[in-house]
């Protein structure tokens, strides 16, 4: 195929539980001539998001649903290839919605939100710019700070491996706070602890994690960073202290029982300890903090430097077509931190 | 009896489900000499709350539950009888924890908050001090201003011909809210509108409840006063406007599940738009803003002298015998407004 062409993920249909075959439907389609204003945007790395899986599901989301036959949203970066707009010049790196797709035309009229050029050089690991420097980072930091972590709270952070967990946990000991992840399987938990520096992990995937997790937090739950929702969610609610504050960053244990039908993956039947324990939930996108993006990545950005956040990442190499794999990846929980797919070099 | 012989109910063990015969026994006792340091209070008002069902069961609640064989907890209104403590002289009127009895040895070794003499003359009618110039006044008054309600908003009352409900719907119209109800049955949706000044109710009885809420908040919900749980609350998630707050007072639909059993009956769905909305939930207790009663009571009568405030209340007369019932009435929703017992005359 020619440099013109494109290869994209458009959504067929909606998924009923995971993502399955026929929902998402590979096409190779001809760019045409661009017209001034536009850029064509080879794209780099795809991010893979628990998001991306609410985005396909026709629910009350903080975005619209991805319109039925149209290229499936994510974040990723790319280089600029050709271009007829001043802001994006040619072998610029570009940030932001580029889309499950090999060539993203940046045209602002298709976007929800414009792509964003990066410095030249950057001062990082390009795949950075998607995880601990770019929105997964941010997440971690906003849900870290919302929920007011200080010296000495004991705080919980589920999917602790994953690529805002790892961020919260790790930011969370800094302010001096006990930290206790919950991940799954016995390598993610030796991870978080030898690695990342956590003061113990809890693995869900044993028959006694609900024992082991009360024997981890002695004195109780000060703080929740919430990424899963469901059953863990649940139990951390019976063990919150009072006046626990919950960061309610991801529920990503219900997204696959959206469109479902039947029973409800992440019901929660211990919200009545809110009450009890004087407790809050504040539910939070980072979308909402584009204003505290430069505080963020210059604090996590410092850490890094210093050498005092470990950052980790899977990269799929395989091109476009290795995305819907890779989400599946994500959702079984296979990948260790930020998961990206290389869509070209 | 005699003067001296004390009527009262022990809890003999924990209900399974709603309370049912031989969960609590009436037992006569006599009341020996006071010491000093003592005073014997004749229970007048006994207040029923939801939060009484809490206690009787064996979960981790804001309270330690009601030990097997205590005098069952409740608050209420007596008079004092007779005294051997400078703080409590004849005749005074006293509010507190008076258990679920005719007569309260005042002692604070035995209470878990000391009994509080009520102003003498009293500027309104006794049993206001247990309703909206009382502990559910405040908790309405405290849940309007911890979520912030303000011109413009649209406020959900649940429970909203209760103690707290009624109470908080009409501070919720002072701030300029449009205010809609949930209560059960058309007589008390009606009186929600036409009596305490709502600008819609829904019967939760109909079968079409959810359309009808849809259709009274046709721009969605910016607060909700919740006191009921289960699967209204989980409705009114669903029609979260972005920023919502909710106030988590109550969650009745769950009490009588403690302890039970099978399945929650209060298990939540949409906990995930939360994040979506960015919403929070408070949980509270009027418990920790013993600060704030004298404003709130100030606030509350002021409303009331100025005939701004409308208030509900259902006495049982029948002695101490009646609370049994009467807590059954209250959580089959029958009573109006705050719902109190005569202990005596």
């Amino acid at each position: 195929m020619g440099e013109r062409t494109n290869r994209a993920f458009r959504l067929r249909q909606r998924p009923e539980g995971a993502l399955a075959d026929g929902d998402l439907e590979l096409v190779s389609e001809e760019v045409p001539e661009l017209r001034d204003g536009q850029a064509l945007v080879r794209n780099k790395l795809l991010s893979l998001d628990p998001t991306n899986r609410i985005w396909m599901s026709d629910i009350r989301g903080y975005m619209p649903p991805v319109p039925i036959d149209a290229v499936m949203r994510g974040l990723g970066i790319g280089e600029v290839v050709e271009s007829r707009r001043d802001d994006m010049p040619l072998g610029a790196t570009v940030n932001g919605f580029v889309g499950w797709q090999e060539l993203c035309l940046a045209d602002d009229s298709q976007l929800e939100a414009p792509l964003t050029v990066l410095p030249d050089p950057l001062p990082g690991p390009e795949s950075a710019f998607l995880g601990a420097l770019g929105h997964t980072g941010v997440t971690a930091y906003i849900g870290i700070d919302l929920a007011e972590v200080s010296d000495g709270d004991t705080i919980v952070v589920s999917a602790a491996c994953g690529a805002v967990g790892s961020v919260a946990g790790q930011i969370a000991k800094q302010r001096g706070a006990r930290v206790v992840g919950i991940a799954g399987g016995p390598e993610k938990c030796e991870h978080a602890v030898s690695v990342l520096g956590f003061d113990a992990c809890v693995d869900h995937r044993t028959g006694d994690w609900r024992d082991q997790l009360d024997r981890a937090t002695p004195d109780g739950i000060d703080v929740d960073f919430e990424n899963v929702g469901g059953p863990i969610m649940d139990h951390v609610l019976g063990r919150l202290n009072i006046g626990a504050r919950i960061s309610l960053c991801g529920m990503i244990a219900e997204y696959n029982t959206y469109n479902e039908g039947g029973e409800h993956a992440g019901a929660l039947t211990n919200i009545g300890q809110l009450i009890m324990q004087r407790a809050t939930i504040k539910g939070f996108l980072v979308l909402d903090f584009g204003h505290r993006f430069g505080e963020a990545i210059e604090y996590l950005g410092g850490l890094l430097a210093e050498g005092r956040l470990h950052y980790d990442e899977t990269i799929v190499d395989g091109g476009i077509e290795a995305a819907p794999d890779a989400l599946a990846e994500l959702f079984d929980g296979r990948n260790m931190g930020k998961l990206l797919v290389r869509v070209a070099e």
